[in-house]
């Protein structure tokens, strides 16, 4: 390919907008260009790129046994109300109506569709377990689209889905595909790790994402420093050590706290750690009823954890007139004496006594004891946090930030009960398929790659994802004799199967190496008046920091041997 | 590929909604599925069929420097606003508003947006030419999806386009593309020919449609018996030798006709031949204005030239209302003392008198002559039908159905000018980007395919577009010698590079034999007890009577042999 002809020029500085390395860099490299926020189109080398990501996923779902189809984009609205993800997805999905006042959602994952034809194709168990996936656009409305194709509002997602006869199918369905998503990261030159994750709108209960740890990244992660248990915060639980239930607690006794409304002018005021205070937050879940939720003053409510408990996709709080209702008030609300809220208490609260809002003005409660002065469901609902105790080992919990580039969800028959989706068993019944669905998004993996393989310079490209093998710089290529010499090698170098980026623009040095640091092939190959001098040519290599001259007899073969010895 | 595995399932009978040979046999032989009507899912055996389609196109766009990348399927409104055709496609297009109510179009086609990028890549004329392509997903909102993939309402297209500094690279790039769509349509196994086309909503004044002429296509196309003239009906035109002015007409003259409104029963009832009348139909026009449009009365118009001339999507006749305010009377309407009404007269309209309605209830004029009793513009807004001639060589037109695969469009500067698309030009000016598109529909293409290539039994794919090369039987596969053999002889062509269904099915010979018929894969291998007593494999070619016995000892390189002397 010559670059005079490629179409998407680079760019000298970050468009103001960029938010991380990795985006500051897809598009001075010409990557990608947005056409609306959260809208992108790949140029022609990104798009190569983001083939190169394909036919891995491509090649490893094929390994498996996992079969290639493709399903539309627009989806029709009856499949999606069987399973009530119609009502569920609205805030984050885009809709259209035909001219028939049908309605039809762009489509945000596949399960209803797949279930849908695993009905009509298949009739008996003998046809179990399968697999299939294809590379398909997903519409998703976020309010806030993020970092270029971190976050984007379309973009193709590989997603497959396994159909078994029974959980110990899936299970083997699901390790399969575990299995093909640590060979998929590993070939882009991800270290990606696998993390227990919340199956939030996909439904069921066993759900793993594939994360790169890097400060861009939008998930907290908890990962022991003992063992290997890693969750999302989302998901992830800590060990507790119940301290020893208090013994002749006297009943609560107010206290005056004038103005006093927050846990850290408590602590100050009363001399009192933040541990020593309940505090209670009041939200509204799902069928509008009142929740009062307790921790510990210490501790962080979990958002992602309250939204799972109240059945929301966004967390509503109690307004003036819910307070009203329950008999809180605004800055004193405690857990002792509220009418009619569901009280959910989370299992960080130990069985002592503490300090909790009276409702009533200016005014606390000592002496409150949990259990005997309120009643409540126990739930996990705070945010684990650095320095926890492993749930599983007890070692310490360290937290990082990662970006999610795979998921994959056993989730049972979650969808086919709801779609009467069943095939006929071996004993004569007709059971639901057992299923799960493992996605992995394109876009986003292509940037995490440039978030995680760059320097001051430009990107680094991992070999096998690659836009090309190398990039032949001529200089000049005003010059008879360079340009010769670098189209001859062009030219053997195609011969051999290496894909080259011809520079043969009428640009100065400075602009050409600039331009090849940027862009990050991973071989650059320099031809000049200097190296014809030596009948060499100029290697040297993106990750490397030295330059080695190669004789130019031989020298697509070296290079040849060189790409032939890539990991593939 | 292992058949028992391959999800998707024969059909023996087609479903009762299937409208042709090659909707029928695409179902039956789970090649797509519907899951909505004109929504389709490729099933695996489709997709490789698909692929294989998109890879030949993807070739000759390569070859002819075309550079691929790919553009969203939701587009921002605003730069089909700038065009005008966010009005003007709205009854075919689905929209969707976001949640902060921005305004997408699921892409129709791509011209904005290619623009767009054209504004911010290319600087200067030392850029251009440039073409890209990218395949992508479209949305069709017909009213009438039809015949499975033929009229879909989503569908992937691959749409390139041409961006150059004049008319002459223009010219330049059109060529280039025409000479790649005969490549990509021969290759494919279609027989299409390029027809003269309407510009439609693409704008510009050159086009043309490459049609495959069958049966079952929608398009009827004008194609001179003579000369190579050939062309859609929506645009043909035809020779008309005009008639000597006839002298010393009288003025007309009033004729009763009471209860005759049609020109067949006034031809009955006054022993004139149909050719001898005028008739005049009264429609509204884009901007509401009321058009009357006269023909003789032994042709039809043509809707399509009618649709372009009132710039309307679809036509509207004129209501009673209508009728009133220009004094027209329903069944006696005719061009003369019509108020207010705009009059054009098409071309097929010769000098000389003719009978036309009086405007009056139960009475015709005789006599009336054109130009003298009425005038309106001159216009070409009827039907060329069989046996018409040749606007270029006078021969005779025969009419023929035929289905669009692709279609190319020269529009120039339509866009540019409308976006204020520029670049630098060589004299220092900002000039418009010159353009042209080019498309293709993958599942059209698919299926006209199947409607040109099939038998009573089933499909019979081109190779270079089968699904697999070879299908290898085993006959039964619960005899050992015969599975091992066959397993065998699958590895080995596998090992030789020949992709192979191998039907492993526990089923009768009758049910895999009608399996492979109707399923159409070039080579049909069978292994059996009694070809192995012979030391053999049945071959049989799928578009071949007879078969024949082929050792197996060197099998497999002699398959691979006539594999490789396929056409690619």
């Amino acid at each position: 390919m010559r670059q005079s002809l490629l179409f998407g020029r680079t760019l000298r500085e970050p468009p103001a907008e960029a938010q991380t390395p990795g985006h500051r860099l897809m598009l001075r490299a010409a990557i990608a260009r947005p056409l609306a926020a959260g809208f992108y189109t790949w140029l022609p080398l990104g798009f190569r790129v983001a083939k190169r990501v394909e036919q891995i996923i491509r090649e490893e779902m094929n390994r498996i046994g996992c079969q290639e189809l493709e399903m539309p984009v627009l989806t029709p609205a009856e499949p999606w109300k069987e399973t009530g993800r119609w009502d569920a997805l609205e805030p984050i999905t885009f809709r259209t109506t035909d001219h028939n006042g049908r309605e039809f959602m762009v489509s945000y994952t596949h399960e209803e569709f797949v279930h849908l034809h695993a009905k009509q194709e298949i009739l008996s168990y003998r046809q179990l377990p399968f697999m299939v996936y294809h590379f398909q656009s997903k519409g998703r409305d976020e309010a806030r689209p993020r970092a270029g194709l971190l976050r984007a509002r379309e973009f193709v997602m590989k997603d497959a889905y396994s159909f078994d006869a029974d959980m110990a199918g899936l299970d083997r369905s699901y390790k399969a595909q575990h299995g093909a998503y640590a060979r998929i990261f590993a070939r882009m030159g991800l270290d990606a790790i696998s993390v227990e994750s919340d199956t939030g709108a996909m439904g069921g209960d066993i759900a793993h994402e594939f994360q790169v740890l890097t400060e861009v990244g939008e998930d907290r992660i908890a990962l022991c420093s003992n063992c290997d248990y890693r969750a999302n915060l989302e998901k992830a639980t800590r060990r507790i050590e119940q301290a020893p239930g208090a013994t002749n607690v006297p009943m609560p006794t107010p206290i005056a706290t004038p103005g006093v409304t927050t846990i850290d002018a408590l602590s100050d005021g009363l001399g009192v750690k933040a541990s020593a205070f309940l505090k209670t937050l009041l939200l509204r879940d799902g069928g509008g009823e009142i929740v009062a939720v307790v921790l510990p003053g210490d501790r962080e409510a979990s958002e992602p954890k309250l939204r799972k408990l109240l059945g929301l996709p966004t967390l509503r709080f109690a307004n003036d007139a819910d307070f009203a209702a329950v008999g809180g008030v605004a800055g004193y609300v405690g857990p002792v004496g509220l009418r009619g809220a569901r009280v959910v208490i989370d299992r960080s609260v130990q069985p002592g006594s503490y300090i909790a809002g009276a409702n009533k003005r200016d005014t606390h409660l000592r002496d409150v004891l949990p259990g005997r002065d309120f009643q409540g469901e126990w739930v996990d609902v705070h945010d684990v946090r650095e320095g926890d105790r492993c749930p599983r080992c007890g070692g310490r919990l360290e937290i990082r930030r990662g970006v999610e580039v795979g998921n994959i969800f056993a989730y049972g028959t979650y969808y086919s009960e709801k779609m009467n989706a069943t095939f006929l068993a071996e004993d004569g019944t007709r059971k639901p398929f057992v299923g799960g669905s493992y996605g992995i998004g394109i876009g986003r993996s292509v940037q995490t790659i440039i978030e995680t393989h760059h320097d001051e310079k430009g990107i680094v490209w991992p070999p096998q994802v690659a836009p090309f093998a190398a990039h032949l710089i001529a200089l000049p290529v005003s010059d008879a004799d360079v340009r010769a010499a670098a189209e001859a090698l062009l030219a053997a170098l195609e011969e051999g199967g290496v894909e080259v980026l011809y520079d043969d623009r009428e640009e100065s040095a400075g602009v050409k190496f600039a331009d090849a640091d940027l862009i990050g092939i991973p071989l650059r190959l320099t031809v000049s008046k200097r190296t014809l001098k030596e009948r060499s040519v100029e290697l040297k290599p993106r990750a490397a920091a030295a330059a080695e001259l190669v004789p130019l007899a031989g020298a697509s073969e070296h290079i040849a041997g060189i790409v032939r010895g890539w990991p593939k």
